[in-house]
């Protein structure tokens, strides 16, 4: 491409390359098909899946593992099938960039009613503007380089889903790049900074049972290493809650385990709740990572460190507090020594032998936990994945992915071919409940034709099984698929039907082994759930019956 | 129920009941829980699909049959899935209503944080504000059952979507039914009506080769025998677009065939284009009916009688003209002799004879006419399916659905359940393109579950037919899916494996004796398309490369 005279498709590309991007996730349309065309001659790549939300699903994937993900479709019959995948994605600070295609603007003025319109012709664009942090529909010529570029900087500033619209008529038109985009951010106050990182030091100085809280800014903003070596200095343990699972790798000798009201341990709990200084890194206080809203830690012990906010307390100084952390580790930090701090709860689980007995949510946990390893990204599902997951043993920093605040159904299938985009010599390992897994599951065809390899264990317990503790009713139920034999329809990959707790670690033994993407129908009773997943549900039906 | 003393949700279903409505279509969630455990218990019966988006398109297709069609999801996870089949609903005039469930408005004061919210809590709100004709946040219990019922007969009125968020805690919150709503709908000016009613009457008499042309809003107005009526008193042909298809049983003898511009018959486009009065009833001009822009009609020769619309050229009257087809059949109408009307196109088809040849998209029309019957109601996918349908002859009014207008994908399988929940006796014949099956057919598992029985046809041609005349890339081709093989992983129906039209004939005769769900995977070559999808292709690769 010559710089000097791009089209806005060309520029367009050009832009998501510089991010670092080498992947555009999508399914393409009429109204987007002149740039799907320039995106095949470019040197992204792209990667069809059979429906849209999936495409959205795997860029968000990709976009929690690179720092940035993209997801091209057409005019709101893509559009629309994806704003459920990029609220989640807002919701979950997930930088992916949208594009959709339209019709053109002159088309628009002539025609009253072009296929795949609404009710307005604006009707995506408003939609995506609520659940976007930036957002244009390229329609002025002269500004459409700075509207692309504004786009892309503050999704990869603020960590949250951008949207453009690409109306048809504006790809092949000529534009003179301008190469001066500047950010118009305010740089915090340097005199409010250090006024923040004394007081930062003092109060975690002076504390006499800190613990670190950390959340999925850390990952975000690449902070892991300051957050490992503020531990380290600083000796003091680390929990992190559901979303921020795996933000460090969990053998770390200061991760004591999941930390998650009721619904998690025991011990780490009343380490966390007895605690005089809570540092909440990177975190949002959501109702999940909350326990369900059960979590008992005054405001007065918490230490507010997010990409918005730094607060002591309830005292607030107006600077971003995470990024504080490289300051914080130049600061004398004492190095605590307290009793009392809980024995990790990897270094408490029980040893596993396979035997013949039948599988349940309880013996899946060792299971997976005796196989796993360092190139194992977990991927779970909302619901029992997630919280069996929170007793697996994750060995990699970023290793593990759920929408467990958002809570959408039918991620983690599509979510392992954008991993698996991004890292080819990773292998995920899908936790899916039935329920999601027929929402997009079938997505494993698109892992193979990619030549992807995701291990998909499918939890076969015939229905909604979250729900099931709540309110009980057909409505429960799902249809019964043979999971098992999926590989037959794709033509590629290997079944297996699980019953017994040797079965299920022979069939992941051989996965491992065989590099093959396979399917494990693991057959569970409809009332097997794990002991989180019974608190957690105890909890909610609370609020449902309320 | 107790009329005096109803809880919300109780009154809301009542007042589904009331509409003649008995199913409600759906995936539960735990905002919407306590909802799901009333309708499990009244007399509506749920039918759950694996995906949200699928309970849309088939309450969509169960509204395009009833008058009236509910969907009830959870809070935005389930919402925003629906809000492309929503859209789809509004710009084609079905009268669906979306119920999706919500926090309680005292959580979402306490936590910032509940899980499923994506920015703001009433994102979803003013999401589907925007596609909808009548919307309400159920938060004042006093206006609650008003506001049910002002949604309600907006939609059954407008024939357009409705929304209802209903926060979880209101759900069981009782409320003083009011019995007195009443629309508040201006009534046409009478002297307004009679003006228009005598224009009319003097334009078609005087007409020298007249012809109607019907859309969807004849069939959504119940006006189907009143527009025969009219037929058969002045004796002008019958045509309709392709959105209007099988408006009437197409074996009416005033009924010439599908007009679609360049795309349709040559016969039909010479005759209508020719036509001094043309008699637009009940339509919308859209470019997908005007054949992709390439209609020749003056709007001198317009007669226009719409929903909202009366018109005679460039003359307009104030009124509804739709509503006035009983008035107009109540006038001395002129019986017109015209010369120059084509033979029906149905009279023109081909026999058919199957061979051994390779069967082809040219000899499955005829193959399917030759067994299709009066209890067969046609469904197809937007691409070479609807193409391919223009010239099949439907033998029931209302027996052809296709979103042709909004072009979404994915909406055959699912709209086959609608159909069957609304009128079991009934069978769905799909026509899907392999990509579009790709998005929601695996929902013939939910077929199953309901014991119903679609015969399912999959044009296997491995990629994106309508795209690949246009531009084509890699991109345009979809991962292999051995389509027969599906009913080994549901556990019901029958596969078959088509590559001759004599293969394909016995298939379809022994789907129809047998009463079983029926796949048919049809293979066909990837550059195998109608020539009425070659020249759309043709007409529309003109705006993609604009």
């Amino acid at each position: 491409m010559d710089e000097n005279s791009l089209n806005i498709g060309e520029y367009l590309i050009q832009a998501i390359y510089k991010t670092g991007t080498r992947h555009v996730f999508g399914v393409p349309g009429d109204y987007i098909l002149n740039f799907y065309a320039k995106l095949n001659k470019s040197p992204l790549k792209l990667i069809n899946t059979s429906d849209e939300e999936a495409a959205a699903f795997a860029a968000d994937a990709y976009a929690r593992f690179t720092g940035f993900g993209v997801v091209c479709v057409t005019y709101t019959v893509g559009g629309l099938k994806v704003l459920n995948a990029t609220a989640c994605a807002f919701a979950e600070k997930s930088p992916i960039l949208v594009i959709a295609g339209a019709p053109g603007y002159k088309e628009r003025e002539k025609y009253q009613f072009l296929h795949h319109k609404p009710n307005k012709y604006d009707d995506s664009l408003r939609m995506f503007e609520r659940i976007t942090v930036a957002s244009t529909g390229l329609d002025n010529p002269t500004e459409i380089c700075q509207e692309i570029d504004r786009v892309i900087h503050t999704v990869l500033r603020l960590k949250r889903p951008g949207f453009i619209e690409l109306p048809r008529d504006m790809v092949d038109m000529l534009v003179t790049p301008v190469s001066d985009h500047t950010d118009q951010v305010k740089k915090p106050d340097s005199s409010l900074q250090t006024e923040a990182v004394d007081a930062l030091v003092h109060t975690i100085n002076s504390a006499k049972q800190p613990v670190i809280m950390a959340g999925i800014g850390v990952l975000r903003y690449n902070l892991v290493s300051a957050l490992e070596s503020l531990a380290e200095k600083t000796n003091i343990p680390i929990v992190t809650t559901i979303l921020g699972k795996s933000v460090l790798d969990e053998r770390n000798t200061h991760f004591l385990g999941v930390y998650a009201g009721i619904i998690g341990d025991d011990a780490v709990r009343a380490y966390v709740e007895s605690s005089d200084c809570v540092i909440l890194a990177g975190m949002l206080l959501t109702d999940v990572d909350m326990g369900a809203n059960t979590a008992v830690i005054s405001p007065d012990v918490m230490v507010t460190l997010s990409d918005e906010e730094c607060s002591i307390g309830k005292r607030e100084f107006s600077v971003p507090g995470l990024m504080l952390l490289h300051d914080l580790l130049e600061k004398e930090l004492r190095y605590h020594t307290m009793s009392g701090v809980p024995v990790p709860v990897r270094q408490r689980l029980p040893s596993f032998t396979p035997s013949d007995a039948k599988i349940t949510t309880k013996s899946l946990v060792p299971a997976i936990n005796s196989l796993i390893d360092d190139r194992t990204v977990l991927i779970t599902e909302v619901g029992d994945a997630v919280m069996m997951s929170l007793d697996i043993t994750i060995q990699r920093s970023g290793g593990y992915l759920c929408p467990v605040f958002y809570s959408t159904l039918g991620y983690s299938v599509p979510a392992s071919i954008g991993v698996q985009a991004a890292c080819p010599d990773l292998r995920p390992l899908v936790l899916s409940g039935d329920g999601a897994f027929q929402m997009t599951g079938m997505e494993v065809s698109t892992a193979c034709r990619y030549h992807m390899n995701p291990i998909v264990i499918v939890l076969n317990n015939s229905g909604y099984g979250t729900e099931r503790p709540m309110i009980d009713g057909s409505f429960n139920d799902v249809a019964g698929w043979k999971y098992h034999k999926i590989p037959e329809i794709t033509g590629c990959g290997k079944g297996y039907l699980i019953r017994t707790e040797q079965e299920f670690v022979d069939a992941l033994k051989e996965a491992y082994t065989s590099k093959e993407l396979a399917i494990l129908d693991v057959i569970l009773d409809p009332d097997d759930i794990s002991p989180q997943l019974r608190r957690l549900c105890q909890k909610f039906s609370q609020g449902v019956k309320q």
